[in-house]
């Protein structure tokens, strides 16, 4: 960690103190009852040095920003309503801040939900800071699963893994699309009633195994040939972040193949991978901002 | 402007573009009809060069934080609901995040609104976002005041001019409590159906001011020995932001002494000051982050 002092904590461990000081901060969205429904509110700060990698062009740096929110949002099951974006940069550039905001507004668009506002600023470093309400019949917490539910995934990991190949061998163009992402807000919703818990894999698929699996009270097996990995990645990697496809557990007879895949299994405690080796516990790493 | 490139606007020139871009950035919050009444959503990023002058402390900047969004909330006549909160710094050490959290937490308690998580990075620059959601039965935008209408403030100006003063001369216990104001929450919704336009004054009164002419279609003339400064202030500046009072206009019959104060009235058109010397025009100048 840059310039830490004495004190100093990694972002997991900070994350769950403030859980213990701001009780309604564990998931990935705050959630409000309202009206026979649930509004769901998600924020996210995104920036030059831990999220736009050279080659990002402002394009995506919009899109993205936006997208990041809108995956919690379907994280808990809900459909976006508004989304808010903040820019800080060194500079207020007309033409990035233009292809700023139309990849964000290019991604609401295929996403849902309407970019309503935000809020501008010069800093030193670019940053974004995004925010997206959303509503649902009933959120899916991280809380929920029960041994015997299936593990799912729902699409194909490694993109930004991926997109960080490309980029380094300067095929930008294919890494930005691949950086677009759109996030799952037509299967979150879906999922109501179905997916027993859920999250969105914003910091690894071993480190969102590790939260479903203290916050379900549960043990998780997977099967590694089942991960399915976007095509052309080189070094599959289950502890490298930001795939934002959704893990969620739901019970065999709810499960249909439009869903996504099947990865794994709910067990009363322990969290494994099984490989052509046997099988082993998964470490919880992955990507740690604060780390 | 630091950095600026080509192109390169100020603040406001890029909010006037936006706002074309983004139809509904207009105003101080994003709003939403909602099962018969209106949600409201803002956002506000603040960081370290342009909102914490040194001695400001961890608890004011949590503080602080949170309470331009909710004086964003309610500006538009709404009740708070749900805050979030984003935190970035070079470090996150523990006693700072907590203070932070703990003047955020403070803040919601008096003006309303549940801390209910956000976002912690780190980054460079110590940086922050807050996000504040809110209910009202019906907005109150800058656009709707009419020719006669009183125009007025919720209460006195200068604090922050007055508070930089007492950090110049270190007196930062002082400052501190100073720059903790407590966001008009119980006000604006009392406002409702009363007040006919109405913004809070984050970039000084003479800006705040044009903006409410420029989206009601109207002048105003503004009475300076009426303009009500805090106890204290050496200088009193038309033009120096982040005082957080409400702008807004009322009918005579529908103004309460509980309200504020009354510091002009609405005109068909041209943006005046009435001193001791004459009416002359009021500028179009204020605090500009951009600039």
């Amino acid at each position: 960690m840059p310039g830490s002092g004495v004190g100093a904590m990694d972002e997991w461990q900070l994350l769950e103190r403030i859980a213990r000081t701001v009780p309604k901060a564990g998931d990935d969205c705050a959630v409000l009852p309202w009206g026979g429904s649930y509004l769901v509110l998600s924020m996210d700060m995104l920036h030059r040095d831990a999220d736009f990698p050279l080659g990002t062009t402002p394009y995506t740096i919009g899109w993205r920003s936006v997208a990041v929110s809108l995956s919690d949002v379907a994280a808990m099951g809900a459909r976006p309503l508004l989304v808010l974006l903040g820019l800080s940069a060194p500079s207020l550039d007309t033409s990035f801040v233009d292809e700023v905001l139309s990849g964000a507004q290019a991604c609401c668009r295929q996403a849902g939900g309407e970019l309503s506002g935000g809020d501008l600023d010069t800093s030193q470093e670019l940053f974004l800071t995004s925010c997206a309400l959303g509503e649902c019949a009933q959120p899916i917490l991280r809380q929920g699963a029960r041994v015997g539910d299936l593990l799912c995934v729902s699409g194909p990991l490694g993109a930004t893994a991926r997109a960080m190949e490309l980029l380094s061998t300067g095929q930008h163009d294919e890494a930005n699309t691949l950086l677009r992402f759109v996030p799952r807000t037509e299967l979150g919703p879906k999922l109501v009633h179905q997916a027993t818990c859920m999250i969105d894999i914003s910091d690894g698929l071993a480190h969102s195994v590790h939260l479903l699996a203290k916050a379900s009270r549960v043990g998780f097996r997977i099967y590694a040939h089942r991960i399915p990995w976007i095509d052309g990645l080189h070094t599959p990697a289950l502890d490298y972040g930001e795939d934002f496809e959704l893990l969620f557990t739901i019970s065999e007879q709810a499960f249909h193949p439009d869903f996504g895949t099947v990865i794994g299994e709910t067990v009363p405690h322990g969290i494994t991978i099984v490989q052509t080796d046997g099988e082993r516990p998964l470490q919880n790493r992955g990507y740690n901002h604060g780390g």
